[in-house]
């Protein structure tokens, strides 16, 4: 990387970066819903579940709405989706609360779990995602990763991109902006990392959002571009 | 235990309950003052330090100063046991700013590695401590404990035996109170945690805070009241 300062510390996005949601969501609300007789595209009820994700989080950023944790957005969002489906008779309240907690359910990226276990020998990790703490730490169980705490979001109580959480997080670790690299799928998030003064990394995704639908390359200016984390721990063992 | 509702996770105090402060603050404040000519008697110089802690943490509490990293007052502590001893122009900035940090290379309790590795098998585990993140990620990196987040002060922004900081370490576990068991060796943190509706495990560290000045039994009814986290797991499997 360009600068002198060593990095300390990773701390990563999680949705899309780490874990695949959409096959994981797909998979869930087939389980929960087709037992109801409904039958429907499951990956594409994944994508209109995340394509209102951006837009709950404004209510929080912009002041509107005061801060809830991502669970909550879920949940509203989830009952938005199944009403715009025509099937909001059809979904009782014991369904849709197992199945909003299909997020705490994602599972990873095949190089997730040995790219964190090479990466924590020389750094310390956390994740730094829009996710609640409790949905964090069921994707670690679940996932089998061992971080060093849980940042984000809910320690800021507010959501990325906004500066205050990259800063929490710095804070958090009594680390220097420079000494924390963000590792992220996402070049939105990497711009708002790097505006903050924190390091860049950027993980290709290609698949996140469908075939071809994810970042297979950054879109803005990062410290380092790889294919995945074990190539991410190569890069910076170097 | 007494209720039917079944436990989740466990949350633990730190000082004193997982670390022996007083040998580990003794030995570093004997590497850092004495190459000055300082001697001192170190366990009294550890026992001054910890003494000002309470009285730090009450400014907060009380509102009489904003919320401030275990950090930042144990270097105001550090600053009036220097001044009361009469060293204070001997050791500069650097030395104090080193020493201040020895807060996060406290030596664990010899049964505590092995009982949190037990413990974990069966249910969620974190820190629950007034010590700021930063501080417990260093206690755990050296000591080798996998906590599934870092809760306590610094999430709550105010410090124990407020019933804010055990409430925010149970609504970031999505957890109801009678689902978190508080482990301390201190009385009064589990009077505490009690009264905000958690159930409690007391630990004895009779040697605490010098041979015999710790508790050997808890003064308050808790739930479950044991020698050490090893029995604390086999109690718990029972």
């Amino acid at each position: 990387m360009s600068s002198e300062i060593a990095v300390k510390a990773l701390i990563f996005d999680v949705f899309g970066t780490l874990v695949d949601w959409r096959g994981s969501i797909a998979r869930e609300a087939r389980q929960a819903l087709e037992p109801l007789g409904l039958t429907l595209d499951w990956p594409a009820f994944a994508d209109a579940w995340r394509g209102e994700y951006q837009g709950a989080m404004e209510e929080v950023r912009s002041g509107r709405l005061p801060f809830s944790k991502l669970d909550r957005l879920h949940r509203r969002n989830l009952d938005i989706v199944l009403t715009r489906l025509g099937v909001d008779g059809q979904v009782d309240e014991a369904v849709r609360a197992r199945l909003n907690l299909a997020w705490h359910r994602l599972d990873a990226w095949p190089d997730v779990e040995a790219g964190l276990q090479a990466l924590r020998r020389h750094y310390l990790l956390a994740p730094c995602s829009n996710g609640n703490i409790s949905l964090m730490v069921d994707l670690a169980r679940r996932n089998g990763w061992h971080w060093d705490a849980i940042l984000g979001a809910e320690l800021a109580r507010d959501y990325k991109p906004k500066p205050t959480v990259y800063l929490h997080a710095c804070a958090a670790l009594d680390l220097k902006r420079e000494q924390v690299l963000m590792v992220a799928a996402h070049s939105s998030d990497l711009a708002a990392a790097a505006a903050a003064g924190l390091r860049t990394a950027h993980i290709a995704r290609p698949d996140e959002a469908g075939t071809g639908l994810g970042e297979s390359a950054p879109r803005v200016p990062v410290d380092l571009a790889v294919t995945d984390l074990r190539e991410l721990a190569s890069a910076l063992s170097r």
